[in-house]
Parts: structure tokens; C-alpha cells; sequence
């Protein structure tokens, strides 16, 4: 069975900052640890789902300059189809479950406010089961999920994935 | 001045799936495109900003089995310093500014429902300017920001990143 | 007509300690009164209503560690059947009407938060009648129904049980 | 390890029924186990934290017809010292915290209307820490926590108290 | 054209203390006015609807001793027809249009909550054109609005009584 | 004890009609009664506070012709003495306490809705301890409070007046 | 005293058109009017305040291509203060009273999201007296105030302007 | 391409203190300036877009005393019909969309609250696809949109009029 350690967590850190570095470069900067370990190690974490390495594409580069977030309210026994279908737009970045009053919260990314309540009143709204929308501008994100860090205390704890 | 095509677009998907993908690889799926001029592709979408390539580490997997969203209402002129001071948390993994009643929204990832309470309680309502909070917890994310790909009608409109 | 005094109350004090504490251990605490003068008392009590005495199940021991207060709108004229409909559900724990601007209040006692999330949505929200749904996450109790003593200055006072 | 069966679960069913149920019944209704089986089972039972066998007092046979539930917000830093503080009061039978909004949910047991306005008002609303108050008169409990049955799939799960 | 002053005031007070004051009583406590004069003003200021003298019932004698108020939103196009429809509740003591988010506000009298709550659920809440209903219960009236007293700067603006 | 009777009850409808009828027209109308025991019963019914027989003004013939309703959100330990304060107002013609998420609930009558909205910023909002008043316009009330009617299944509850 | 008829409708529908349209050329198409009498009606409108003439800026002309609302709750006592501040600021376009729970409503000019976001958290929100803000992006203006045509049935309303 | 340079806002600034003012006496006021490219800049301003000049009606002056702002929520895929139809009412002066929770936002203008109320839940309630009205009543505006002064910083800006 796989576990973690703090050398995994180094690096996890160093794939963090270029998830393309070469493993005789992180194998150096970590230091007493051989290229073919770390390329095994990555390996171990990624078919455990420990970690996905990935290209996060930057939506303002590509004219997307505009974040807003929209709590959805669903019909009854509509919400898993209504977030799948939701899911399938390329201009919904985030689509999650929430529990309150809300029933799905997406992230939509738009080129400007105009087109974000285009989408949400035009699209969004006439999806079947949708009740009720309601939108904020984010106008900035500081800390994005793709950078929350391991935490040292998570290292034990990496074999207890079940709640 | 960098400009991305469709091609640039079939990299980003490969890389999407796999950010080690090796460039020989990623031109052989591509097709009519030499190792050299990937590598090359890639060093410029990274280094203009367009993409980024990141090990994302899944906090289920860390015995974060619980996520949670957080909305706070914070003092005039404090809004800054308090959304920095959130981002240090390692169990904070997002932390954004919105415009509406509520100034910052975060997400927490915790081991279960009592530690989201406690830090909420505890840690987020005593920070200096820290108004009022709301929780609500995510059962399951259908689709996450890093998941978002380029849409084709973006490839274009890639020059024009001001809002 | 049944009185009650002080000596009532300190045997249901005992009582709400162990249940099950044999009549002539009670009258030994007590004091001053016979095993069989605290057999008639309990019975009498318990005949009137007064009391209860029941084994009381802890949902946290048999794998239902999460627990959600909800919040439901009806429609109106199909309040009480919907209340009853709910009273039924093997993981409804509590279920009340309340005067305010939602109809029906339950406690829903679940496995974890996904399955809170699933009921709510997949179970509640689709029993017909039922119009909106509001859930909040209880981390804890602290103090819980059946641990309500009754207050010395309700002795003199329990004839008029009428509002 | 203790570990719960069918046979638990009926022993349990009676309790509720009558908590004082002398043993040689309970094995009498189950059928093919001892009273003194029984005997054991129950002290297992309640010392392993299973179940609780408890007098349970009816507030409207003391005089207090009226059932109120108030959603109380507090200081941050201040929520744990409010609850204690309101878990003493005599006429407040229920505590407990609450992921969302408000802070901390109780209920209120009192003689009438005008009482739980006096108590809300000039005693929880004094209370140091407590911000706002919002009450809603409870006007009928249909099913009570304490009335909340093992559901049988719950039998196996008895050893994963932990969430 | 009817005009008021001081005098009027004076006569409307004492009309306030006891309706049914003789003219000739009141007279006397004015000064300097026949009864004729008191019994003439009288008469004039009822037909003009400056006043009416009328018997007012206090419900709590009549065992209605819970007030609630109701705010009642109704469906564009049934509010006149809603709202003059609760006029003929008897146990409706109030009845007025709102501008804002609900339509119609009325006030219940009742014998206590649990006739609030049902007369609100199956009564209200039944009529055609009502959408949703919110109660709160009125523990004192301090003021009633049959208790207004016309300010003395209001003699001379007694003519211009549109808006 | 008094007691009321259908005789009373008809009385009090006559003198809903007009306050000042004469006892002999109100025994004619109602028949087979003597002028002295409608003096009597009228005596009786207002020294036991049954009904209060009194003149109302209209506010609308005295240049109040706006008439808004005002809830107002009092700190805690002030309530008693913010109501009273507010009921020595001239242009407050209602007030009451509420149980829900406001204190005091008032009714304003003014000439106009500047009127309204600078007496309630600028007077009801500086009283010391009220925390937050919300406001909505009454366009038209359809019954007023001092018009209810007694039932006739409220003859018999007369004596039962605590809640 | 001023009267308005047809015929100054007629100029002021023109003036709405093109605000300079020479006297002549409205006395041309009004007909049946000179151009001295054209000349005469435009001069007492405007100094009867009937009428501004004025230029009116389009901020998205300006590079303010993001509009938003924003209601702001004041401390009792400050309302005007702070209008009166707000007011000055040039990024702000509309300040009113609003009667409700909000106290000052205002619209926001700014050149994207971002702006509109520091102006209201860094600027707006430390004004003294400033409680809370709530902000709303309006994609578009469909007609705005300055658009308001005078309905025919006003012109015999014109001399009435009191409330 | 058209640019404004500081002589442009200096000739705004007088036409929005009288939109008629004669070229010859902006020229002089400006100085330095001839009447034709007073004339001349008038016309290519307006003709670009950037100013319009035009009669502004004051509702007040026309028996309509009474501002309303009141916020719609509209069907999804109704809102351009219901927005465009809200737009010809003549008592309508203002029709945008919102981001938020509410599709629609107008400002009514009438004679009294009354009318208010009628026109709302009478005219725009009845409207098909509107779902919801919330109305607050505008004591007073203190600056109004077509009041907003070109910002000196615009100027440099007013090429970039994308947003």
C-alpha cells in the first residue's frame, strides 16, 4: 500500500512550481534521492490519485477577463442532470454540489459583465430544472485551488481517505 | 508578439491529460510538428503566461475528505490584508475577492465537519476585521478550475487580455 | 388528581441518571420514603405523561456521525401530510411545524455529508408538496432535548398544562 | 469488541417502548435468550455508549406549553463560553452549533408567548458575545430526537463511530 | 367648509378617554362652549370622517390571546381579491396592502400558537393567489392605532388631505 | 363574574356602528331588553375591559396621508425602553414588540414619504440602543384593528383569558 | 403662472431629439407657431424647472464601460453627510434616499469590474458612517432617466407639484 | 479618429449648465477658441457618441411627486421581452439589467404611493414572465445620471471604449 513522506511532499512542492522539471533536476534539488526514484515515486502518486500533473490554461490570456460565480437553485431530483449538463459548457470552469439553500454553484468565465448575463439569463436560466440564479463578479482571485499545498500533518494521514 | 492556434490548442489538451507527457510524444499525437517546435510551444505558452503546468495534489486523498465554501464580510479598507492573511492557511485552498454584500469567499478542506466549525469559528472569525462568516459544505466538485480548456472561439481573442 | 412535589422531581432526576435504577436504590437516595411508594410514584407519572422512561439510541455509535438541521417550505394544505410522510424516514430523527416563513423542520442523521446532501435532495426535495429546502450541518450537541430538567418552579404548576 | 446484532436491536425496540421493562420480559418478547442475557446485553449496551436509558420529562405537563427555537449569532471566539453558558439555563433545552449563518441553535421551553420574548430578549440577548437573535415559536413536535430508532442497515456500521 | 381647531382637539381627547362622555360633561371640562356647540361639533367632525366614535373589543377578554402578524405575498392580478377575501376572516383583525416585497399584511387574533399556525397553513395559505406566508408572533401591543391623538400642527393641514 | 351573552354581542355591533348611539334606540334595535340594562351592560363591559368605547382620529383628514410601517432592530436590554420611548411620538401611531428578527414593529403617519423617511433616519434611527430600521409604505389599509368583530364562538371563552 | 399644453410637449419631444434644434426649425415642425413664441415657451420652461437643456456624457465614451448599483447602509444621523460626500466623488453618477432597509442607493462609473471593486471596498466603505455596501454590475441601461417622456395627461397636473 | 482633448470638457461643462448656449459665448467663455470650432466640436462630440444633447422633464413639475425604484425578477428567456415591454410605459423612466438575484430594475415615476402600489402589482405584475417585485420608494435624488461630469483622467481614455 503507497504512503507519503516528507520527500514525496518535497516533490510534490518542486512539481508545483513547473510541473515539467526534469527528475534529475528535482532529484538534485531534493537531494540524497536517485532520478529513478523520484520518476517511480511520481508515478506511485499519480496512479494513486495522490497528485495530477497538468496545464491549467489561464483564462484571461485568452480573453476570458471576466470571473463571476453563480449559486443555482434546482428542482428536485433534477440536480445531478442539471450539473452534468452544466458541466459540458466551456465557459463553466467550476460546477459543485452545496448544501444549503443552493443546489449547484458554477464558475463561469466570460469576456466581459455583458456576456456573463447573456450566458446566465439566456443559457443557464432556461436549463430544465433551473429555479433561480445568482451572480457575483470576482474580480480577483489571490489563491486558486491548483495551489493548495500538502500539509505535513496530511502525511499520516494520506492512508484514511475515506470520511 | 506570442499568438496561439490550433495547434497550440492540441498541445494544451495533451498536456491537460498528462503534464510529463514527453514532447515526442505529444508531436507524434499532434501530427506534422517536430519535438523541437512542442518544446518550443510550450516554453512560450509558459512563459507569456497562457498556461501553466502544475502538480495539483487531491486533498482526499491527504484526509481533507471534507470541503468547504466560506463567504466573509469584512471592515472597509481591511479587505486586503485580510484576504493575504487567509491565503498563508494550508487548509485554505482558495481564497477570492467578490463583488456583492460579501468581500472575500474561501474554500477550506478539512478532516471532517467539526474541524470546518472550529477553524471557522476559531481561526477565520477572530481575524483582525473579520465581520461575519457562512458556510456551507461542498459534497462533491463535478468539475474543477483546472479543468477548464480553451475554448476554439479563444484562440483569436488571445491578444486582447485587458478587461 | 396527580400532583407532583418535590420528591417527584428527585426521583426523575435519578431516573434521567440511569432509567433502569431499581426502586429501592431511589428510595435509599431519596430518603425517607418506601421502594413501594417509589414504584407507584414512577408509575403514576409515567401514566399521566409526566415522564417517559425510554432507552435513548446514540446515532454517532451506530455509524451516523453527521447530523443536519433542515428547513422545509410546503405547500400549503399539505403541511401535515408531508410532516407525517417525514416522520416516517428511518434517518429523520426530529420533526416539527414552525411558525415562520419555512412550514417543517427535521434532523437528518447520515453516514456523512454526501449523504445528507442525497437525501435532501434525492428523498426530501421530492416528496410532493415539498418547495424548497435549506440545510445546515450540526457539528455538535451540546445539550440535547431529553436532558431538560424540570425547573422547581414548574411543581406548583403542572395542573394547568393547557396553553 | 462490542458489536451490535438483531437481538440487540429488538431489546432495544422494547426499551424504547418501556425503559423500566424488566429483563425476564424483554426475553420473554424476543424469544430463545435469557434474562440474564439480556441483563448483559443492555449493561453493554449502555456502557459502551450504545444507548442511554433515561426519564424523559414532558415540558407541557409542567406548565410549559410554549416551544421555541432561536438561532442565536455570536462573537467569534466567544461561541463555545455562550454555549456553556446557555446549557444551563433551566428553561433552554436544547444547545447546539450550527455550520452556516448562525452560530448557535437552542430552544426554548416557557409558559407562554410573552415569556419567551422576555427570555430572548432580556437574557440570551444579554449575554456577552451574543450578536442577534431570531426565534420561531415551535408550535408542534410530531417526532422527538429521543424517538429516533436503529435503522437495521446500521448494525454492521457500529464499529466506524468515527466520521 | 369644516375646519378644526384647538377646540376640536380638545372635544376629540376627552372623546378618546370615554366615547360615550355627555355633551353636557364635556362642556363644562372645555370651557367656554355650550353643549349645544360640543354636541354640533361632534356631529360634524363624524360625517366629515374626521373622527368616528366606535366600540373597539379587546380580544384577549374573548380568549384570543395570541396576536400574530402575517405578511403574505400574493400573485400579480388576486391581491384585491385576496385581500378583500381575508377582510371577512373574523379572526382577522387587520388587513392592508404593502409596498415592497410582500403584498398584503394582516394581523390574527387566536386562542393560542397552535391556532395561529393552523389557520395560517390551512386557512391563508389556501386561498387562491397566495404564493407564501411568513408569521411572527406579537407578544404586546404597547400603542394601538386607535390610540393616535392628532397633533395640534395638524389643525390647519386639515384640509389638504390628498397625497 | 360577567359573562357575556348574544345580547352583548349585539350591543357591541351597535356601538361599532356609532359609539355615541342612544341606550333606548340601541334596546328598540336590539329588542326585548330596557333601556337600563343596556346602560348596565355597557357599564359592565367596559369596567371589565371588554370593549373601550373611544373616538378614533383619521389621520388622512389631518395632512397625514402616508402611513408606513416601520420594523426597527433593538440592542439587547433596551427593548422595553426604546417602546416606550417611541410611543410618546406623535406621529407613531402603533407599537409593538415581535418575536422574530426584529424587536419593535411601528406604524408612522405623516404627511408625506420625505416626511416619513426623515423621521425615521433621523429621529427613530438616533434613538440610543435601536440598531436598524427597515421600512415599507401602506398604501391602503382594507380593516382596521379597531374593526374586528367578536366571534360568537367567542362568547363562551370570555372568562378564559391567560394564554 | 406657468401652464403647459400640447404645443410645449411638442417643443419639449424636439428638444429631447436635439436639445440645439434652432428655434425656427422647431417653430417649422411644431407649426402654426412662431419662432419668437418658440423661443418664449423654451426660456420660461426651463426657468420654471419644467425642463433642463443640457448635455448628457456617455461614460462608455469615456472609457467607464462597467456600470454598477450599489446600496449603502448608513448610521443613523449620517445619511446626509454621507450623500453629500458621495456625491462629490466623479466616478459616481446617481445619489439617492431610498426608504427600505438601505439608506443611500448610488451608481458607480468605472473602467472594469476591478475598479468598481476597489472603489467601493477602499473608498465608498470608509466613509464614516458607512456600514455596509451591496454591489450590482448592470450590463446595460435599456432607458435611462433623462429619457423620460411627460405623459399627456401631466400637462393639466403641471400647476399640482406638491406631494 | 476622433479624440477630446481638455477644450472639450470645458465646452461640456458649459452646455450641461445650458445646452443652448450660443457658440458664440462658449467660444468667449472657453477663450481662445473660435465660434466655428465651438460649433464644429459640438457636432463631433455628439455625432461620435460621446455627448447628447437634449430637454430633461422634471417629473415633479408634472404632478408625478413620487419615485419608485423597483426590482423584478423575470422568467429565464423572458427578460429582453419583459425589459423591452417595461421600456414603453410612459411612467417608466428607467430600465436596466442587473447581475444578482434580480433581472430587471426600473424607476417609476407617479402622482402618489397609491399609484405606486397599483401600477406595480396591477400593470408590472401582470406583465408574463415576471415572477417577483420589490419596490422602494426614492425620498429624494441628490444627483442625478445626467449630472456625471467627464472625469479630466477620461480624456486620454476616450479611444478605448471597449470594455
Amino acid at each position: 500500500m503507497s504512503k507519503t513522506d516528507k520527500t514525496d511532499l518535497q516533490i510534490v512542492d518542486l512539481l508545483m512550481e513547473d510541473g515539467r522539471m526534469p527528475a534529475a533536476e528535482i532529484a538534485r534539488r531534493v537531494g540524497g534521492i536517485s532520478e529513478r526514484v523520484v520518476r517511480y515515486r511520481i508515478k506511485r502518486m499519480v496512479s494513486d490519485g495522490l497528485i495530477k500533473i497538468s496545464a491549467i490554461a489561464n483564462p484571461k490570456k485568452f480573453g476570458r477577463s471576466v470571473i463571476a460565480d453563480v449559486v443555482i437553485e434546482v428542482e428536485a431530483g433534477k440536480i445531478n442532470e442539471v450539473a452534468q449538463n452544466l458541466a459540458e459548457y466551456e465557459n463553466i470552469s467550476y460546477v459543485a454540489f452545496s448544501i444549503g439553500e443552493n443546489d449547484v454553484s458554477i464558475q463561469v468565465v466570460a469576456r466581459n459583465t455583458q456576456e456573463v448575463y447573456r450566458f446566465v439569463t439566456e443559457v443557464v436560466g432556461k436549463i430544465a430544472g433551473v429555479r433561480k440564479t445568482a451572480t457575483s463578479i470576482v474580480p480577483e482571485v489571490l489563491k486558486d485551488v491548483y495551489q493548495w499545498k500538502i500539509p505535513e500533518s496530511a502525511i499520516v494521514a494520506e492512508t484514511e481517505d475515506s470520511e
